[in-house]
């Protein structure tokens, strides 16, 4: 197992910084309104689309950016022919991919797939999805779509709605909507709301303050009138301080999402007593002037009487698709061009034996048979997560490697450890035989 | 639902005319004689091909004609992984993909597909293939063949045989070489014959006379000596006119079609006493310097000894399908360079729901749930047919918009209505409610 | 069926000769160091990779080549939606993928398939892996890796281990050593040596001597200590000619191959006693400064804690892939600016139908339904080989067609005969039915 130093590529959206994001806006204006000057861009170069998960429609918008900017695109679509049929370990066929292309485009049920494969392609990897945990050039589409219209984010109210749970593009787009300042409605339709910790990350990341909010309509979404807002602490001025909860008139936009039944939400729409958005339900002064979007496909969840709606841009959405992909293409593979700011990186430790395996079933490294890398975040603890998947990992002691001291994973003193310095322990007892010294909280 | 007020595109050979198809065939051979002269016309342009039947030889034979433009190609081969499979109806796929490329190639086991995806796709559909309709560019493949070895069609003898009831190329062929002025003999393979309705159609269009003829060799094709021959009055002279059976020495042309196990056709060629060509009769004057022609792929309805034959063409026709559909895309994408005359349109009333469901139940509107946009034709009375699929549709009575007339549909009044003012109805009772005062016939 | 003059195109090893082989590895190096100047040499043209048995890594290695010279890529990846679903010859799959291309990959279960489909393709045809028989674009990957690090091959120690008789890869690969005069070591699996045939055939065709090798590694590969080496008789000098055994100290390259548990080797590596490369082995001086070469994907053979030996250069094999294939492209298609040495020609006679069909039951003659073709070799007497499979044929007389005199087959007379007179019978019988006049050895 090698080491894992940083992972070239586009991963997920916890990796946005705003510098980034707004300087991506810009360069896939260009693309959009300047198409002939892009052509020859990528001319010589050849990017691989791998899907080891069906997904036509996201293959179709990569695969079109790529041969706009005049790229040859190789593809392998179908699983049952792809080289883990033969046994193959992804991290091989990350390398073998890796010799053949520019660029890997990486489709995979795994959460944490596209990590490990940016580790051992040598060529960069997008995440064209993975598993439950993103998909960054989605959100970035969704973001454009936005940005292009309304030329700044920051302030303006998106409600996120529908399979909050299992959906990875709703997820993707709370990271992306808090690093610009956005206030998002959280209406997920029943029983398919985020776990905590995913909201608590957010939170722990931007200065956000959650609070609550009513409005009868919410009740055909989500089973209830009250329903989760959180907003830029920035944006909340005197008196409203105290309030738990706010008043909402109106949203700027909703952000619609199917019930993923391919994805083990079985029970249908109907079951759960979720009805989607209903034509009747645009007159309402809180969906007038609303941009509806939706990443598709839809379900009843957006009945097509909706489309003639002024405020439908969800096929808009669908004809950026194409036009941001090929800004991401150009950012990765013609930075002597177009620059642009650097992504956020997400470093990673060395994996740690001691650790064990991920706790997350669905994690890329339970398949590939291979030990937790780690991470760490947090701005008033050290957090330790799995460098590939985000999930919380059962550190209990943290070291130094410098001093060979230990102390609990909540003291204050392993703030000061620098990252490159620290390691995990699950129990003391371990870390004793690894020649650390207890020093206490 | 929207209007439909035109279908960009290529959609079925019912489009076609004279003026369209001799221009495009000057076109065609200048595509085939100066290959390198449109190396570079479509550069930077991209064209799906999207086959939700399999059709490896149509697909690679327009992915060729394509990439020899310099355009991109992306592709959907694999039904199972195609957004159909995520429950989207084919509108939305329509939408989608029409925001990723420049042209859609669409291939469909519904009838009347391609008609319907032109209505949301945005940009020109051309239809691979859809359920039994038609097969526009085999067809223009078909008769090119045939041009570039006779410089004229008009006059020629061309007989149709094999499984016309199922195939679609031999009824799409049917209708160009009706416009172009050529006589038919139809040779079926036993219970393999068109419907009425199709042949109806043909002659209603076009100035032909029906008649029949006679060889012995049709018995070991279609079980009898006597066969139908449609021609061009215009061909016949005195006394011929007033003989229902004609003499037949020789063919010019004889289209052989396999017969079509994958679409209910279950039975094989034995059990039907169809013997297909064999390579002996080949020594008779009605085939001698006759071409024979096939779509393929074939069975035994063609047996390879017959390769070796003089008149064998069906490798010069799929050599010349890449030739051909790239005509076809420099028709549709380039028409500042390479304009063509426009082929006929084909006009589509507004679908109107007290009309019911198609007839047909393999029309694209059934899987869709869409009501039935029609359209009319006929020279002598109106004939209202789906505009997707041409099925006849049950219009007993018809109004005039403008003067809230109603006739019964045969009334010679209905042909002075103008198309735009038309509204059908199935039951007076209907009409009346609407609105609509009652005039007679 | 038609005459079978010659077979153009890349089909096997055994077409490879030591002039071309040197040519070509000079003009893959220059594509290796020098891909700018290849960007345009295939613009405007298209290749066509079908794939009737999957493969992605050998798929996208092509594409990834055709691309990066400026060709478009047509490809059949899914045997269920290819031609012979539908009941079509490879024959007839050919002729139409010729008209759509201008060089077609083909990649087929049966042996042989690649020289069938170049008969009738009319365009050539590349060899991407057909039945047990061969891979020799692999194979010029396999050589041009060694050639790059040695600069010469004649004289090198190779090692091939695991599942030589399966893997085409290995068979092909001692083809292409044997012509550049290295020395090699035969390491089977316990149960997977080849066949006597094949070692007899590369014995017969160059100056080779074989002898036996003992070393006591081998026992956990082979289940024996003691292995074949084969040797250029022009390396063996003075009392080193009596000995039948021969020392063996150090191998320069150790060629490992997985077993084919696909193609019928059912049984696992350990109920086989094969245990693979140890990463402890990497120690002996045997295995010291020895490069170690895989076609891939690997399996429990080659331990992941390999990849950071010094000598692994499975994923440089990996990366010449599409270079490698980019100079067979341009040897094929660009003869005008960058000719090779002509391969050696693969000469075919007319298929004799008093020769019945082909003995191995895996040839493509016995799907196609085709009587077998034939080819001779040897340089002491004639063997007659099925000149798709390369199996022997059970041929026992020969005759001439300009004497009309019948021999039996290993008469030195035989060889006196021209192979275009050559007519090679079962039987006595019907060799004086035929007309020919007895007369001896």
């Amino acid at each position: 197992m090698r080491r894992l130093p940083e992972m070239p590529g586009l991963h997920s959206a916890e990796a946005f910084n705003p510098a980034f994001l707004h300087a991506f806006f810009e360069r896939a204006k260009a693309v959009e309104t300047r198409p002939g000057e892009f052509e020859d861009a990528l001319r010589g170069r050849v990017i691989a689309t791998v899907f080891e998960e069906p997904s036509t429609r996201t293959r179709l918008s990569f695969e079109s950016a790529a041969l706009r900017l005049g790229a040859g695109v190789i593809t392998v679509a179908d699983p049952r022919t792809s080289s883990a049929s033969k046994g193959e370990s992804l991290r091989d066929t990350a390398r073998t991919v890796g010799g053949y292309a520019d660029l890997i485009v990486w489709r995979h049920p795994a959460d944490g797939a596209s990590r490990l494969a940016s580790q051992f392609a040598e060529v960069p990897v997008v995440n064209g999805g993975d598993g439950r945990l993103g998909h960054p050039t989605q959100t970035l589409v969704d973001l454009y779509t936005l940005w292009r219209e309304w030329g700044q984010i920051e302030g303006r109210t998106i409600a996120l709605m529908g399979d909050l749970n299992h959906g990875r593009t709703a997820r993707s787009l709370a990271w992306g909507l808090s690093l610009l300042g956005a206030r998002m409605v959280l209406l997920p339709a029943p029983g398919l709301a985020w776990e905590e910790a995913v909201l608590d990350r957010i939170l722990a990341r931007v200065d956000y303050r959650r609070c609550s909010v009513r409005h009868p309509m919410f009740r055909s979404w989500t089973g209830k009138e009250k329903a989760t807002l959180i907003e830029p602490r920035s944006l909340v001025q005197g008196e409203l301080f105290g309030r738990d909860e706010v008043e909402l008139n109106h949203l700027d936009a909703l952000y619609l999402t199917r019930l993923q039944r391919e994805r083990g939400a079985e029970e249908a729409m109907a079951s759960r007593g979720y009805g989607g958005l209903q034509v009747e339900q645009l007159a309402d002064p809180l969906l007038k002037q609303t941009l509806l979007l939706h990443p598709l496909p839809r379900r009843e969840e957006l009945p097509e009487a909706v489309d003639e709606a002024p405020g439908a841009r969800y096929f808009v959405q669908t004809r950026m698709g194409p036009i941001v992909r090929q800004a991401v293409f150009l950012a990765l593979l013609r930075p002597d061009r177009w620059s642009l700011p650097a992504l956020h990186p997400l470093p990673a430790g060395d994996p740690d034996p001691g650790l064990g395996t991920c706790p997350n079933t669905n994690c890329i490294s339970s398949p590939e048979g291979i030990p937790v890398p780690w991470r760490v975040e947090g701005r008033h603890e050290r957090h330790f997560l799995c460098a590939f998947c985000d999930a919380p990992l059962p550190v209990e002691y943290a070291g130094c490697r410098s001093t060979r001291k230990l102390h609990p994973v909540h003291s204050p003193k392993v703030m000061r450890i620098l990252p490159e310095n620290l390691r995990p322990f699950r129990e003391r007892h371990g870390a004793m035989e690894a020649g650390y010294e207890w020093s206490g909280g």
